[in-house]
């Protein structure tokens, strides 16, 4: 994620913006640009963004290649997505949602992820509409839901702190918060993202029938933001609320081939719902975008035809758990606590040890806003290493929860984390006890 | 363009839509459904939609595969664009433009130039917010801007009917209509889509000061969508409204790669602009899509390079000069008229004289809209060539200028156009005198 904080303009203002960019931080500096690689030491190893630093596999760029030497995957695919992915993402999803999808319907590719969850809120969001998303939270959703007249509803992940070695599984959810502070006849929506951005958090099948429950109850829209969902780890069950009893009549599901095939500039996602979710929704990313670039599409399509056979997944989720390993060792060596992340590529360590010089020269960016924006400053300035400051995703009154943590990625090769761990050993001296 | 009017959901709907959606046509069955290929003869030969049936140039081709085996270019791009991208733009367009464009603030890359102007619609449309919009107008626009709140008002070009040859220059802006009946108070924007789709019109000097005069007295903002700049025939002058006087601090300039290259699937497009209308529309669509696609981004950024020096855009001119030609000698050989376009890759026959039998089998789809779209779907199915009915640019209110024109396109290779010219001829007993 980057700014659009920089550069602010300075002629003059002939024609005033919409009022719907001042919500949402649309306009505020935010931390992709403040911990961006061009304010940072040259040779700082950026695990602050969560994009690989390596390639898609070969045989998967090959059938890019491929698409491009032909005609009509070079042209408009339709708006549904090309139906050769249809057919994949049906092949490969139907089975885990214990359903015989209809590719027509009940499945529609849009141009990332990012993009199929804005047309959702474009279908359904009416002014005022509250849409509940948890904290810390993917900081797209927030402008996505303001920018179509919603209201975003903030509930916290709760870390229990007292563990020694806490684990994702340790963010609870309040349930008692969630039903008597949060839903209101104004809820329209509830975003569930599992594996969690930043959390690493895979809910439970408990917590899952929890919320199913309150869905239900209170008719409400689940976005099941599941764009990590190849990256659950230690054997650990992946639940998908859409497979819950009643569930598929009000849950559209979000996949990702960015995540899936490390390949986060292709711009290919996926929803996957009953067609009355997916048929207002073609209709607002048709009116958006038109159709998602077709050379990607096709190479998404074999992936995701090929990705069993070659035993894809498998391979890859045991590189994501050797290079979580090589993080969390590192931060064992150094004694400082972290979340160990049940899915996703993300650590959260806790920063609450770390102590600077008083004197330390923070820039404007950096000062005034949480602890945590300071230690990530301090830690790439000082160490090295880039990460992101927790409290980011939080609004204003719970980001206190947000400032004892900095988030590091793990989406990059063994080499570059070895060497990022070497590095932050010598936070050690930085450490109160 | 292709249909959403399909396969309506016939499940319970538990959430209700948004009612933005009921706006805007934004779920009526298109024309691009109805004269979609899989309901025409297996045979018919496609001068419906916009695409070309010929792939991207294999130099620009070869750009991608080259991008596809790095890195760095599989991964985000930055949301403005990738900056060797944002590089090639400006040293193209900024001679055009007489300006020394700042990559930074005054050039942003978009998922093609669909996403690019609605991502203007969300950064400046306040409720009521007016948008002027000339009549055959690019279907796409209507939506993006109720979506986001405004009012589309529609200012027919008026074709000279009297003409026996006319032009796309022989349709013509009833000036004191736009002033007197478009503008009022609420009016924010106009978008002059020059070459125009899908009359071609590419509009004069002498016009756009007219449009000028106009936004500078009113304030207002111009959206210049020049997607078929480079297709301007027979050495005609094509004007850039930003480069007139007063009107680069209000303009935004709108441009494609898939146009440009043939690449109508790659989804790249880009928008140029001040700093303070590309500030709020990269805010907006960083949200919508975060960004662009990185592969096909790098290669187009070559295109752009590269274009110069292979003469590649004069030599594609020609080209789309010759199948112009193939087309319009086969109008005249059968004595239709149409309108000959001096931009764009589109020619509008008058289909006023042609007749079918008063009991030919028409659709339900096509039944009661005007008829020009039983026309289209008479030479389909009779003829085997598609065409689509004009009249669905229009308002209700002016669907009666459109009601005598079809629109085919002109983007396939020569052999095509041939076929479809000799099939054409069949329509002669079909003429009433």
């Amino acid at each position: 994620m980057y700014t659009n904080g920089t550069h602010k303009p300075n002629e003059t203002q002939l024609i005033p913006y919409a009022s719907r960019l001042k919500e949402g931080r649309a306009l505020a500096q935010d931390v992709w640009s403040i911990y961006n690689a061009a304010n940072l030491p040259p040779d700082c190893i950026n695990l602050g963004q969560g994009y690989m630093n390596f390639a898609p596999p070969v045989w998967i760029r090959e059938a890019a290649t491929e698409a491009l030497k032909q005609v009509a995957t070079n042209h408009y695919s339709h708006p549904k997505g090309r139906l050769r992915l249809r057919h994949a993402i049906k092949d490969f999803y139907g089975p885990q949602l214990g359903r015989d999808l209809d590719v027509e319907t009940e499945i529609l590719v849009t141009s990332g992820a990012n993009e199929g969850e804005y047309s959702v809120f474009v279908a359904f969001l009416e002014p005022g509409d509250e849409v509940i998303m948890f904290e810390p939270f993917f900081d797209q959703y927030l402008a996505s839901i303001t920018f179509n007249s919603g209201v975003p509803i903030y509930v916290p992940l709760h870390p229990l702190t007292d563990k020694d070695k806490p684990t994702s599984n340790d963010w609870v959810i309040d349930f008692d918060e969630l039903r008597r502070r949060a839903i209101t006849p104004r809820t329209k929506m509830i975003i569930v993202n599992t594996p969690h951005n930043p959390v690493g958090k895979v809910f439970t099948r408990e917590e899952l029938e929890k919320i199913a429950d309150l869905a239900k109850e209170h008719n409400l829209l689940v976005m099941a933001d599941e764009v990590y969902d190849s990256l659950v780890f230690d054997g650990k069950e992946h639940v998908r609320i859409a497979t819950l009893p009643g569930m598929w009549e009000r849950t559209v599901t979000v996949g990702s081939a960015g995540k899936l095939f490390a390949a986060t500039g292709w711009r290919v996602g996926w929803l996957i719902g009953p067609s009355y979710i997916i048929y207002p929704t073609l209709a607002a990313t048709t009116r958006i975008v038109f159709c998602s670039n077709s050379p990607l599409q096709e190479a998404s399509a074999v992936g995701l035809e090929q990705a069993r056979e070659r035993g894809f997944v498998d391979q890859q989720r045991r590189e994501y758990e050797e290079r979580r390993a090589i993080l969390t060792e590192g931060f064992d060596r150094l004694g400082m606590k972290y979340t160990m992340p049940e899915g996703s590529y993300f650590v959260l360590l806790d920063v609450s040890r770390l102590q600077w010089p008083d004197d330390y020269p923070f820039p404007q960016s950096v000062m005034g806003r949480g602890r945590d924006f300071m230690a990530c400053w301090f830690i790439a300035m000082e160490i090295g290493v880039s990460s992101i400051p927790v409290s980011e995703f939080y609004c204003e009154e719970h980001c206190i929860i947000g400032e004892n943590y900095a988030r590091f990625a793990f989406c990059k090769d063994a080499d570059t984390l070895k060497r990022a761990v070497e590095r932050l050993q010598e936070l050690a001296k930085f450490l109160k006890n």
